[in-house]
């Protein structure tokens, strides 16, 4: 057999297998990998890098909503979880649960000794022990609203794991507000809706529909449950935040109460809500193509990588001139990689390719001599290739990347539009699926009372992702998903 | 009995009982409780604050020294922690342990169930598991150094907790750099101490003494344990900081090995280094006074607090002109809170003392009117109060943070040097303790080679703090500790 090159960076390609394409692209790009803890990833320093982009940017978002970051224990008392019927109902089958406290030589090694009195469970979200210090907070009106929030690890045992969309451990922000009034809890878990989507898409250039959870899909205690879904390039939808009305259910379970402006005691309302690590497998199967990751450019972790071709006689030449451009790139703020490990030029520049740098840029000698830089936006390919002065591409740079973050959101948005099929009979949707096409429908919510509903979605593995808000309430998305 | 009206902001003073006034100031700043989890506290948003200003700083130290973020798994089988004897030796007998998955309704409600087959603990630190990272990704020589840390949670079951100083789960940041050779783990150790030394000092006020534990208080499996000691205001120290070097010994039971210059296969030499929100509390022992603390300047969650007097005829024109001071001060980069609370002035200015805010701005009808400011600084109290006008104080404000600091970090210093005493033989050690002496000895190291020094530091609840690099590896410093 002979060996042929493969056309593409990444192997397998999304239209041959779309779910090994994106662990494939995982690895190429050097973000995360499996760890030797069951269902657990090791999250390596260029994915992290974007983690912390993130954070960072939605930090100072929450911060300017007036939250306030705190942070509770990992562990969660068992009787405190089983508090709220429908939240324990909804987290107890796949709970990690610590049950001793030192380990002991046995008689065959090591095990576990000190047995709790009563065990733990690590926290799978921190409704129930937030609440339970909300109710001691808060003692008054005057205390309300109070917005909490903490960056942390959660973990849920889960039985079919994805790197970065579904782990057993992963890392989020879960907020936690109490207001006075059933009005404000919902206009808050709408307003934080909308932050995740301002987030999402001025940001992560990931453009999503907001909309309500049908009952079924809501957090397990939740009024209401507000998301924004995305669109991946093979049609599936994800989940990529959630925001929920929790109204006086776990207030009246946990006992977070105040005395009102009138005197009498009232419940809080409260609300929660949260994103995670998934979204940075979002962003993979939304922007990623062929040759591997496309970052987005305001959370890039390098939002321009330098590659110096360096030959025998020029070495000084060039690596000085590459020098000057890092430094001025950096002047202006920006994330800025010299690459100078001591390897090909060519697997440099794969390199840069899959790890999906926004712009990359290479300095010859003719271009160190002529003060000219060449540079190639990694999501138009060599046909954005410019050579220009050093000077122009350091002023006009900004706006590139600002260019290419429209670009690219436009790119994602017009691919899902076109991939939303609006149908009118459950009929339609069982054929929509039937033949395999991709993407989501959109039907009248009536369709959720029809006695076929449920076996629709259960012969074609579909869930209705949301009521979107942009039809009133009046339809539904169905699709398959992550 | 009558009532007599303390003289101080906190109960009892620190010479009246200093344990308890240490608990009494981490509640009267509302910067954290104990939760109802065994030995867990809730770190507070007033606490988070510090402690998330303490990780900017010294996360830009970290990445300046070339080290980069990651994420490795919470929970390590229990088969990792054992590979290195010393170390599951340190540790086993504190580990948190995962023995279930999920939870099942039993006789008496909810059960662990779901047996794993494999125990996990939850990380008491992560040397192994980062270490068996390295196993995979270091190949060649080309690939050291190799500079990894993270900012997570760890837990060690601690029998006798105490806010901040010992918890069962505590944040952190570890560590974890890989070399080619003995002399670089060695110089990196010691290095990473220094940046240890630095931030204390430097950022946290907090002098510290630079030093090598003895063999007896090593880091289990380390083969030397650097440590930055500070002492605070009882004359105990407080173990603030330590950086390992770890020689091959995990490298060895680990298996991190690479292909040396020569083309031959070695073992890598590998350090460990962290520090914790245990750094708040040697802030507050080093720095508060009776009435709360007081916070170092270039880390206070708030930097200036600026208190409006309002009278009934002069809201709009103090407001306005407290709002303008806000905004000139923030303009600059600073942190600043406009209590605008419904609250009594004297309640808001006990409160801006019991939280340490660096400079206490107070402004009344007066001040607007003549577009003057009255300040007062925490560490100096009323003594410092000066009215100047708003122009002024901005201008100068910056430089009066950096006074404060180097004023509180030269009072720590002096207050510490004055609490050390040099001794010559081992009766003047039980002499210094047994008359109840603050603060620490200093004696030749060929003390610990005593007979009875052992039972001089049991009978006195002493432990050797470090041998500090100051005198040349010749002395010891011995003290109480936390």
């Amino acid at each position: 057999m002979s060996k042929k090159k493969p056309r593409t960076a990444i192997t397998p390609t999304r239209a041959d297998n779309f779910p090994e394409w994106y662990q494939q692209v995982i690895r190429a790009a050097d973000m995360a990998e499996n760890s030797p803890v069951r269902g657990c990833m090791i999250i390596k320093p260029y994915g992290f890098a974007l983690w912390e982009n993130m954070q960072r940017i939605f930090d100072g978002m929450i911060k300017d909503a007036g939250v306030r970051n705190a942070y509770f224990p990992l562990l969660i008392p068992l009787e405190f979880i089983t508090r709220e019927a429908e939240h324990v109902e909804g987290f107890a089958k796949e709970c990690a649960v610590v049950t001793h406290h030192r380990l002991e030589q046995g008689d065959n090694g090591l095990e576990p000794a000190g047995k709790l009195e009563q065990p733990y469970v690590i926290r799978p979200t921190s409704e129930t022990i937030i609440g339970d210090a909300m109710a001691r907070w808060i003692q008054s009106y005057r205390d309300l609203p109070m917005k909490l929030n903490q960056w942390c690890n959660v973990m849920r045992w889960e039985m079919r794991t994805r790197m970065f969309l579904r782990t057993s451990e992963f890392l989020w922000q879960e907020g936690h507000n109490a207001f006075e009034t059933a009005e404000e809890a919902q206009a808050d878990s709408r307003k934080m809706l909308e932050a995740y989507r301002v987030f999402a898409e001025d940001y992560l250039a990931l453009p999503v529909i907001t909309g309500e959870k049908t009952a079924d899909e809501r957090f397990p205690g939740a009024v209401a449950t507000y998301t924004i879904e995305a669109m991946m390039q093979d049609g599936k939808a994800l989940q990529a935040g959630t925001s929920h009305d929790l109204g006086q259910n776990f207030a009246k379970s946990i006992g977070i109460k105040f005395q009102g402006r009138d005197g009498d005691e009232r419940l809080a309302y409260t609300t929660s809500w949260g994103i995670s690590t998934r979204l940075i497998g979002g962003m993979i199967m939304a922007h990623g193509d062929d040759d591997g990751m496309i970052m987005p450019p305001r959370v890039a972790p390098e939002q321009v990588v330098i590659i110096p071709m360096v030959k025998d006689d020029n070495e000084a030449v060039v690596m000085d001139f590459a020098r000057k451009a890092a430094d001025a790139l950096k002047a202006k703020g920006l994330r800025v990689l010299l690459d100078e490990r001591e390897m090909r030029t060519p697997d440099k520049m794969w390199d840069a390719i899959k790890k999906g740098v926004p712009v990359r840029m290479e300095i010859g000698g003719r271009e160190a001599e002529a003060g000219q830089v060449t540079s190639v936006r990694r999501d138009l390919g060599r046909a954005s290739k410019t050579t220009q002065p050093l000077e122009e591409f350091v002023g006009s740079v900004e706006a590139m990347l600002d260019t290419m973050h429209d670009d690219m959101l436009a790119a994602a948005k017009s691919k899902r539009d076109a991939a939303i099929k609006d149908v009118e009979t459950l009929e339609e949707v069982e054929a929509f699926f039937k033949d395999d096409n991709i993407g989501f429908v959109r039907i009248d919510v009536s369709v959720l009372d029809l006695p076929d509903y449920g076996r629709v979605l259960k012969d074609y593995s579909l869930t209705p992702r949301c009521i979107p808000f942009a039809d009133g309430g009046q339809k539904v998305l169905i699709a398959k998903a992550y």
